[in-house]
Formats: C-alpha cells, sequence, structure tokens
C-alpha cells in the first residue's frame, strides 16, 4: 500500500490528506444512468475500484428544484466520502450543475461533474462553434452547459433543448424502436435547421441513444458524450495529482441504491455490459 | 359547525372521534396524478374542502419497491391525519395497492383507495368479465387490480400491462400527439387481440389521455377512470357515515408538494381545470 502525501490549498499540511492509492473512486448519480460514466471509468482506468451510489429512491434529480438537488447531493457526497473515496464524480448533469462548486468547496478531495469536461470536449470537435446542448428539464434548465461553454468560448452559440421523453424511452429499453425515432425527430428537428455541428449528450443516459441519434442527425454532427469524455478527465486529473492506483489487478466495483427497483439488475446491465458489480440496498 | 359522534369498532366511545364536518379531505399522491382524483371530487361534492399532498420530491412512486413505497404512503398518510382531515384517499394506484390495508388499520378515520372504485365499477359494465388493466410498472408488478377484480367475481379474467411512458408522454403535454398514438398502440396492440370490453385507467395520470386511448380502442370498449369511481365511491362512504359537510359555500383547496417542480402549475392546470387552488411547498 502507497501513499502519498497532499497538500491543501494553502502550504499548511493536513493529516486528513494521507490518501490510500487504491482507495477507490465515488460516483453518484440520481439513478442508473451515471452507471454510463462508472463504465467509461473502468474502461479507461481499469485496475482502479469504485463505489457508486445510485439515489434511486428519489430519481429523478431532471425535473426537481435546484435547491432540492443540492440537498440531495450534499447526502450522496457525504455518503461516499465517509467511505474514504480518493475522488468524487458527479456522475449526473443535474446535479452538476446545480452543486459542483459547493461540493468542491466543501470536500479537501477532487470533486468532479460532468458539464466541464462535456463543455471542454465540445468546444474542441466544433469547427463553427455552433453547439447543441440536450438534457433532462433540470440540466437544461439550469443552463449550466450554455454559462460553462460561454465562460470557454464567449463566441460559442448554444442551443439547447430539454428531452424528458428520453430517459423513460431508454429505461424501456426502446433504444431502436419507432417511439424513439419519432422523439427524437420532435426534439431535434427545430435543433436540425441550426447551423449545430455538435451535440452535447448532456445526460448520462443519453449514450444509450447514440446509435439511433447519429441515424437521425447524420455525419455533419459530432456527439459528445460526456460519459466518456468525464472518464479522461478524471484519468488526467488523477495524473497529474499522482492518485492513480498502482494495482496491477482489476478494480471492484460496488454499486449502493437508495432503493432496489424492479428489473434493476437487467436496466443495469444495459448501461455496463459485462462490468462484474456487487450491489447492496442503503436507506437515506 | 355541527359535529357528529363516531364509534371506534368497540362500543367505547373515543373523545377523539369528535369529528368536524367541515374538516377537509385528505388526498394523497406520488405527485400531481392525484390531482384527477381531487378534481373529480369537487365536482362530485363541491362544498367539501380538501388538502391534497403531492410527494413530489419522491415522485415516481410506480418504480420503486413495495417497502419503500409504503413507508412513503405512511409518511403521507401522517401528514394529512395531523391535519385534522375527516377522511383520507390515496389518490395513487401504487401506493393503494401496497399499503391500503396497512393505512386502514392504523388510523380511525375512513381510509380509501383508488383500486377497489376501479374494479368494482369495471365488474359493472363489463358484460363477457374480460377486463384489462393499465398502469405503471409497481401497480401492475403488485397485481392489486387482479386480485380485487378475482376477490369479487373469480370467473373474471384480467389482461394487464404496464405502460411507464405514459406519465411522461402526459406530463409533457403530448396528449394527442403521434408519439403518443404510437406509445398506445406499442402498449395495447396484444389486449386489442384478447375479448376484453372494458379497460381500467389504473393509474391517476391517465384519464388526461382517455380521449387518445379511446379513439384506438373505439367504442367496443369501456373505459373505467378510477378517479370518477374514487370520487363516487367516497360520496356513498360520507354520506352513509353521515361525514358530508353542511356547508353550503364551494369548499377550499389546498395543495401541499414536498418540491415545487418546474412548471407545476401549468402541468397542474391540465389536470385541474379552472378549479382555484393555494399551493405550499413542504419539506419532508
Amino acid at each position: 500500500m502507497k501513499y502519498i502525501f497532499l497538500w491543501s490549498s494553502g502550504t499548511q499540511f493536513d493529516i486528513t490528506h494521507l490518501m490510500d492509492l487504491t482507495a477507490p473512486i465515488g460516483i453518484f448519480d440520481s439513478g442508473i444512468g451515471g452507471l454510463t460514466v462508472l463504465n467509461a471509468i473502468a474502461s479507461v482506468m481499469p485496475s482502479e475500484s469504485t463505489i457508486y451510489l445510485g439515489d434511486t429512491a428519489r430519481v429523478p434529480y431532471g425535473s426537481k428544484s435546484a435547491e432540492t438537488v443540492a440537498r440531495y447531493a450534499r447526502e450522496c457526497a457525504d455518503f461516499l466520502y465517509q467511505r474514504n473515496v480518493k475522488a468524487i464524480v458527479i456522475a449526473c448533469n443535474t446535479a452538476t450543475a446545480y452543486a459542483l462548486q459547493e461540493l468542491q468547496f466543501h470536500f479537501d478531495i477532487p470533486v468532479i461533474g460532468v458539464i466541464e469536461p462535456g463543455a471542454h470536449a465540445a468546444l474542441n470537435v466544433s469547427h463553427n462553434k455552433y453547439i447543441g446542448v440536450i438534457g433532462t428539464a433540470g440540466t437544461i434548465a439550469s443552463n449550466g452547459y450554455g454559462r460553462m461553454l460561454k465562460s470557454m468560448d464567449a463566441s460559442a452559440t448554444v442551443i439547447s433543448r430539454a428531452c424528458p421523453l428520453f430517459v423513460p424511452l431508454i429505461e424501456e429499453g426502446l433504444l431502436n424502436h419507432d417511439i424513439t425515432h419519432l422523439t427524437i425527430m420532435h426534439y431535434l428537428h427545430d435543433m436540425m435547421h441550426a447551423s449545430m455541428d455538435t451535440l452535447i449528450l448532456g445526460c448520462t443516459h443519453y449514450p444509450l441513444l447514440r446509435q439511433a441519434l447519429a441515424a437521425y442527425l447524420g455525419d455533419g454532427i459530432h456527439l459528445v458524450d460526456s460519459a466518456q469524455t468525464t472518464a479522461a478527465t478524471l484519468h488526467t486529473l488523477l495524473t497529474d495529482q499522482q492518485l492513480l492506483s498502482s494495482e496491477q489487478c482489476p478494480g471492484k466495483h460496488h454499486v449502493y441504491v437508495t432503493d432496489l427497483p424492479m428489473r434493476f439488475e437487467h436496466v443495469a446491465h444495459q448501461f455496463l455490459g459485462h462490468l462484474p458489480i456487487s450491489i447492496s440496498r442503503i436507506d437515506f
């Protein structure tokens, strides 16, 4: 077991920062969508272990108020911190929009969200800086992506659209069904008439619709998958801060849920493929 | 103000049963769907006041486990009881399926759910006793309607189907849209090939899809709206127990929500038409 000393933002050494590099990465989401982020992290950093918390008893966050989402996010992050994680990933766009800054201020370990990585990747691939964003009602109303994109490139034009039917369609397993194609057209028709050349999938469920979205949008529009971009950002951050695990064996993945909904394992499998996980139910 | 003495099941008089007839009727639901029941109650008994609790911070119940739904239902009913309601209506099919019996046992005021009234009405209008039931995943998995229908008429044949996309479609306001028509066909196609002559709308949101469902199903199939049947059952119960208000003025309607979601008033208006309500947000 190897330890590394981390300093807080000042120069004072703080004993609470003694870090076990084999400690797991903490990930939380309102439900199961963030499993796409877990899957991407396990793919990029296979020897890292993770603890995932899905707040399935209170899902969805996307339609709830900012204040309520921020309170739930604090409770989720506290739960992970108490389990000695070495970093926290907010694998939920709505919670990132409403709680990232507060959680970064509150905790003495790295906390990242899914918005900045997605916005950064979108600006990198876009030629004309006309960038579309789709997400839940909460994510779009928060304008988290719009503000982030504008702060990174003031010349960017952002076109956003809430797509509340995508999550239930995905959870129904209708990834390539006429209803889904019609719903994609309903939501994206107007965006297609703009000059958008890049579309951010601003909800952790949406990578499962990637194929259907690409079929509708055609080759001219880049799709930015925030699960992949978040995993890549986390990898860079852990490398820079010398927090990567030196283990050679595959990491372990434990999933906590606040409710064990029907068909959970079936739905989780859609998100995780063959990644082995253990599952516990906890009460909040 | 008029009081009536009620006796508990034994012969002992219990002072806590002293009942104010102008006391409101308590109604609760996981969210806003139960507003169809509130609307039906206000229509049948216009001088009754109501207190409605929508547990919008934890909506939906339909995809959560039986244990979690029962716990939430107890908390909602306690909230209403503490506000001195004279009866409690569980305006949520999932909560009725998982919690009605416990709540009836626990409280000393009448508690009714939405399942028995719907099942009773369906058996009354069906000729061949082939009865379809549609609802959320939780309501259908609980088989609450199936058990109730069979206990009332052992010869009945029950065909049920979970329709998880209907609630998000209604909340998106797509009541008469191609996506909705295609989704109705997706869910009900197989039921149409059975001999079903009656379909129970086993979710309090579904009355808003009544027109689109009737257009697909045609004239040969009766639709049973559990909001209307529950209001009629409550009216009979309050009449029998001499609990009807003697007020001549229109009742007052106060809605409590555990979260004030975006577009709440807009969506509530779809359910309530022009019924005036006041709204408060509470924390649970």
